[in-house]
């Protein structure tokens, strides 16, 4: 039972450093920080700017002080030395497998449904593969410089090269698709007609006036895949018309969600298959949805997730708090 | 591997004292506690004035004192923060698993066996309910205050109503199931015929002229699901009629052993569905029955569970301290 | 993931000695060791002289020194105290499936398949046991005083009765299955016609000249259950012919696998099943293949399974060195 | 070689708490700070609201988390169970001693000297009680009334009666000893012509107009008993005049002298008289005098003691770190 | 401030034992016991069949255990690995600088004092070389066979050559002694006439009458070298009498002071001579001397030992337990 | 009590390295190390091309890999942190202690003395410096590239001059001294006749034929402050001639003495002063000295301080390992 959740980090500026700082900063950091942690105590993962090379050297020198394999100890470990599979993935994957559950909520699925999905990163681009395998059609992805709008849905290899293999802008999609409209504003893939809309590029991206255009243009579901992409108002315009509204919290979970699937192989000293993890995280996102909208309704603001994640997340550390005694 | 099994206790009496008092001694007696017990060394579980709440207080005692998150440290804990599911039905549909092994071994099963089951208490209840599950009839249940005849079956859910809801006397139960006959005296429910008898109230409650009765009646298997209901004479009659006698350590294990499935959980880091668990739990006590009836016909006492399970659990012990050396 | 491997011993030699003073010395041994090892740093396991008896002590007197029970601190533990299901079969049977592979890359199965097994014991045994499990046909086996021929396939129960039970000479076979030829000199054995042939007695037992009559009579398979038994020039043989050939360090692995899910079992505080555990050394073997074939074929070197074991084992440390950090 | 000095604290206010309130918060803030501290890494002392008795509540928690009784853990201890002698007048004695050999540097002893010194606390009283074994008078003392003008010298045994015993304000003094004189204004002290002068009362004391008063009657010595009494520009006077200036960080460490004795005696796992630990903090405060004199005159600045603190304290934490190593 | 003090054993006889098998009787208990003791936690020394040579043995398997040289673990030890000087002496020296100080407290000294020290044993052989070397003169000592009168002053040369060197009954000092008188009844050795008496022989081997007859013979200090050797009724008598009566719990200290000196030095990685070590208890027995006559006057029992020694040792437990918090 | 002695070391060579390189290499070989190291297991010493600043890289990490600032892990220490004073004069100075002690058992003592001292490092020099101040004269010292022979005693400020500041060759003393002789040849500083020798220079520095030019020159003691200086051959003159030979196990255990010096002032928190700690050598090399002789003639080889020491160390060792059991 991870309870919590917290920040830390170092004012250490990897710009312009050599790999070899890099990898002498994250032993020096891990000579202090190996006192505080633990696979029982608290297990770190990465974050901006420490990804799966900066994990191996922070675990190498773990391993070092405490002359102990435990790999529990931090997350995002390389495949190789006790990683876990879908971890790229997971927070795309887990956030459709959210919306497919406020869907079947609805009698709905994902087949013959119309998305958007904003953004270009990991989180976009695996939301669009798992809406592909599932039926649905992606019409519409963004980057920094605009948005592409594809009538007859995303030719995903196409945005791979575009995005992951040249490391271009999207408008480049139009030159492999020629089928495909470019646009510049990018906040405006919202006026573009669906039933479900991820905004997952960026916080705020999606306000007010971009809620009333969805609205108005019928859409079922919003879920958010990146963090705090709804602003407060979009939100209030979403629930005001009933549009079942996913908030990060419980939607995007499916990466930290990875993370505890990660400490479980570690902890029975096994390795997953990447069918066999994405299964599991399918699991946990659906218990996810199944408390959100539980708890909402327990507490009667039926089919609200926003109220039914707060409320339920409280709940958990509250509870657990009382459980093991008041010191 | 757990060898053993130890008991111990403190002489506080909770009694006329407030929860706080009770909090406070219990992590009290953590503070000194935890440093003789740990996952790897000694893991205690609740007894008698020790339930989920205390354990929940003993457990974040012992997180504090280490500094690390050990779950399986203790056992019964609270589901939500380490527990097992099945721990409440664990001991009652353990003793029917194990029945229905003695009865498979005599080329029966549940289906049509009328039983009696004495108590209204959670072995009791849960026992009725996996019979009923499995298509036997269960006609009779105690409690302190007399026994209850039910000619067509027990209704299980005006049992639960009387005994957990408004936790009132058994008679009460006749007013909810008019066809039922209640008597006060409660060890003359063995006088009421049954294929199967599993007492579950208390020590000593079925002696020797209960078992003359029983015998007499027809029944086919005795299984103890309380800690030794049945005097030494009693058993005598069993097995020089040729019943088959299920011996509490065996056939009321399941309580323990779901206790090790909660530390499996622990240790992977898992939590595991009541099905599964409840899957585990039966293939435990299919795996104690076939020890015991083997170990006794492997020493020449074949049919004789009582020898089997006290030869299987000495050769146990004895086998791990040869093999771990003298010292 | 358990990365390396190291040998170490001591200058004791148990002739001579009592039960008591090999024990007393298991004992004072892992008084030293027990500094330098655990259950997440190294993690020895038996070898000559050291078996289960002698691991059954040393684990006793790790277990006295820490007052903690980590099974996962030593392998080839005791059935009954954390040891692993398939021990003794694991390298015979690994032997084979990993066989059965490379007959799966050519098209083939083991149907019908004719196969020479030089040794007697457990790893030659298990392997023959398991070739006729998978439909192959085993013809001659050796020991150190010669090799049977049996042209209609060995008769394991007889081979296992004359080996195991009388401890006697492989020519004893012959009196129990009179259609079986015997020779005194055991590496003639290679001059029987075989699709597969399967060292499994001692080192340098398969030279040159063997190779090439091997290569002459149609051979398709070798593939080492012994440590090194192929001499260098016969390796070329094999290669330079097109015979598919599996170096021990990928085809004998079965039973350092079962060391690794011995202590997965441990891990999870689980036990499982001879099937269970049959399976999971089985997709580990193909995992092994697949590894070995596709390195090969990555590097250039298609088809060449002592070039794939090598470039693969190399490179697994080399990456994990450097993911891990130099210091 | 204790390197550094850190501060830190809790925001729970013992004001209005019951004795048990403040035991328990003691205790649960040890059962937190345990993972940090410890007899060789980090060792706390009492301060503000931070008393004997909650030490010892302090450390009663510590032994029971740790199971161990390391006395060197915390200072500050009662003297029964491991503190110090000497620890109530440490801080008074030391600055006198300092005092002395600032005097000696010159010269001169306290025989004959007239000194004043401001406060009435700890640090007072027992600067006054050292100068007069050591042959010096004392004429004025203060507290936060007012200060009392004695022309024969403090009658320490009336002040003892009167701020200890009675807890009265310093005007009382004038009741027991009549031929004293009260003066409301306590900041005029500074205007009673002394030799020495001691600031012991509190932060910002003593102004550039009182410096000046007191280098215009002569003052050959101020040395300071409080955290920071004289002023910046209080200091630039007596420089600028040749006054000798002991800053506090040198002249009042002899109460964290007495820390580090009273682990000295922790870890001899002693128990020294009054006066063979006054002796060694003589000899500390001696060395004191000593490194920032003559560190002083090593960078070419001769004769000034907060230049010799200021580099030799730098110069130690500096020297240290380079010779650990940079990591 | 070691607190406490408890008892614990074996019930392993070592008679009839070989010197290997108690040896390894000793490794074994420790391998258990290590867990449960520590330089900080609890210090076991010998007693009843444990002397210098089980301590040993116990403490190389500690040291074997933990890896770590923890002298401070065991007193007793051998003075070549950490055991202090004066141990063998340390009762009997004690016993005599506590009677010496009741002397002085009455203005007294040994010089010219008569004594009679029952026993032959280390505490009362080194008494009586303590008390000649304090100028008293001892003229009767007892073994279990009788006591012998010597009216000229035990010569202690004999008296070992008698009882240390040819194991010899107390009676054959009178061979080497031809002045001395040997008589049966060893009780009666009180109705020698002394002005110190010293009972160090046995429990209650000096009751009612004895004590009324040396009170008639003008006794001034009755001390207790052995356990409890003076009934009640006899120190009743005493205390009515006012004669200086010194309990065993005070006045043979000596032996467990010396505890405390063998961890001090082993703290302090030091090993004291044998003067210096004397010179430390000597200090010891006179700080007990004080505590005791202190306390007993402070609560309105001036003079009375006994009741100096038992409130002294309450309220050092009391205090400790209130200082260090409840739990 | 330290037992042993054992050298280890790394192939590391630090010529070429920049200083940064050589701290990282002893943060990375103490990385490791530290599993195996403690104050009280094993506690290193530098040695060759470690010095007090290896050592301060070394302990640094150590402190950081263990969160403990344990001084006592590593001796050799910087004063300013931990280190003993007289640890460069220690080997010398002891030397001559030791080289006193034998004068004084024949009766003599350094007064008048004329000695010849070999070398020009640490240890000569010191050794000089002690022989001068206890009133003997020192004639002769070398160094590699020669011999100087001053009639009138070594002038030491100038040759301090020479060795350590201006790092030159011997024959420059004679600049400095123009009464001393230069002789080129190094080892026929043997024929300047001396009553005391002390080869303080290199291995087999002292040959036969030096060894009988000395005897027949009237050398009373000659004593080895080198490795191993005297030839087997030399000794047996020595012998043999009645000449006291003090081998260097004894005579020059000075510098290792220091070692367990710091060690105590570090157990214990102190910091001795350079006269006390003086002190300290002075008694232990005279216990060194009375344990030779005494165990010399204890074992018939009165006056052989070889025979005595080596008896003494093997017996020191023999009586630990009894004391401790056999494992």
């Amino acid at each position: 039972m991870p309870i919590g959740g917290a920040k830390g980090g170092a004012d250490f500026d990897p710009k312009g450093r050599s790999d070899t700082e890099i990898m002498r900063f994250c032993q020096s950091f891990m000579t202090e920080l190996h006192n505080y942690i633990g696979q029982y105590t608290d297990v770190p993962a990465g974050d901006i700017g420490v990804g799966g090379r900066e994990i191996g050297w922070l675990f190498g020198q773990y391993k070092r002080m405490r002359n102990s394999y435990e790999s529990g100890v931090l997350t995002g470990k390389g495949t190789s030395w006790g990683g876990s599979q879908v971890r790229t993935e997971a927070t795309g994957y887990g956030l459709v497998y959210f919306t497919q559950e406020i869907l079947k909520h609805r009698g709905l699925d994902f087949d013959g449904q119309t998305a958007v999905v904003s953004g270009a990163g990991n989180v976009a681009i695996y939301s669009v593969e798992k809406i592909q395998q599932l039926g649905g059609e992606v019409v519409a992805m963004s980057d920094s410089t605009g948005f592409v709008y594809d009538p007859e849905g995303i030719d995903l290899a196409a945005m791979l090269e575009v995005k992951l293999e040249r490391r271009g802008r999207i408008v480049d999609y139009c030159a492999l698709v020629p089928r495909a409209e470019f646009h510049e504003q990018r906040h405006r893939i919202w006026t573009v007609p669906c039933d479900v809309a991820l905004p997952c590029a960026t916080q705020n991206e999606l306000d007010e006036v971009a809620a009333e255009t969805l609205v108005k243009n019928g859409v079922k579901v919003v879920a958010e895949g990146a963090n705090m992409p709804c602003t407060p108002e979009a939100i209030r315009v979403f629930r005001a018309a009933g549009v079942a509204f996913g908030p990060g919290k419980a939607a995007n979970a499916g990466g930290v969600a990875t993370s505890a699937l990660e400490m479980q192989q570690n902890a029975s000293r096994d390795s997953w298959t990447f069918e066999y993890t994405e299964e599991r995280l399918a699991t946990i996102m659906k218990r996810i949805h199944q408390r959100c909208i539980g708890t909402a309704a327990e507490y009667g603001y039926a089919g609200d997730y926003l109220m039914g994640a707060n409320i339920a997340g409280f709940r958990k550390v509250a509870d657990a708090m009382l459980a093991l005694g008041i010191i």
